[in-house]
């Protein structure tokens, strides 16, 4: 099983204002121009789980309808969450550490994880999960706000994929992990 | 005149760990393959002036001779400062705002700077001083340590120039900023 992490973060490494507003990245309203998708159509085609920290699957639950089509969500909380009725479809909650989870899902079958939210990306790179990051960088300073990374055990080591530009001054960065945890 | 930071970063935006240390940064320690000089020595030699802050400045001293040259530098700092005796000719100390000292620059025909220093990069990028940025990404993830960015007064957005990436890893991005004040 793979676990991918995709995000776009502000040039100072947050992916979301403190309050979780996304005002900042260009397109994020549904305005503007659609043309380029950032490699978002060819990577949600691989995936075929998402799992994402209770804040993240809370905004996705403002968008109104489910956008992942018939993908579905673990949604990781500590606290009880009821799942709405409309999207009991899609989403399950799970109060599970890393390695549960992993192991859980590979016993479902599933093959590629896309992984989303700060702090549930925090923890899986802390303990080693994640195998690829693709990081898209919006040419602007926000100051604060959520970061992408944060605390560490130790220095880890990534390998550079390849990097690509757009018009509109998003970079595009893939890395992948070189050591990982083995589940059992 | 123009203002520069020319700097490399972990991926997670620190500039150093804590105590300073740039042990994460492949090549820091004068050792390893030196034909790649991810574009330093094309840059250095459009700068005519260095400026950077204390705690950097006392890094450089470690170094044991001057590393840039006839290149002078401002050290900026708020405490008394005795530059060495050897570095004299190389080194003034200020304690002086951004704008007093680009004043100052400027009327000594100075064109090119080259700003250092985490501190120091971002008084002057909060102030809108910086006119380029080109910053190299190292694949590592140190966790913490002294960040690049820090708070702004604003959003504060780039325009992106190019970015180009190295066999090492290594991906250097160049953006340039739109706005900038009027020094007088």
């Amino acid at each position: 099983m793979k676990i991918s992490v995709y995000i776009a973060t502000s040039l100072d490494g947050f992916i979301a204002r403190k309050n979780g507003d996304l005002d900042w990245l260009p397109g994020s309203d549904g305005q503007g121009d659609h043309s380029e998708d950032y490699g978002y159509a060819k990577f949600i085609e691989t995936i075929d789980m998402l799992v994402m920290g209770r804040n993240t699957f809370e905004k996705v639950l403002l968008f109104g309808q489910w956008p992942y089509g018939d993908r579905r969500c673990v949604v990781l909380t500590s606290r009880d969450l009821t799942i709405p009725e409309n999207m009991a479809a899609h989403a399950l909650a799970r109060n599970a550490q890393p390695k549960e989870l992993i192991s859980e899902l590979e016993e479902m079958g599933v093959q590629r994880v896309w992984l989303d939210g700060g702090k549930t990306i925090q923890h899986f790179l802390r303990e080693g999960w994640v195998d690829e990051l693709i990081i898209t960088r919006v040419p602007v300073l926000i100051g604060n706000g959520i970061p992408l990374f944060g605390h560490t055990l130790n220095d880890i080591n990534l390998q550079h994929i390849e990097t690509v530009s757009f018009e509109s001054g998003f970079v595009q960065s893939r890395y992948a992990f070189v050591r990982k945890p083995e589940v059992n």
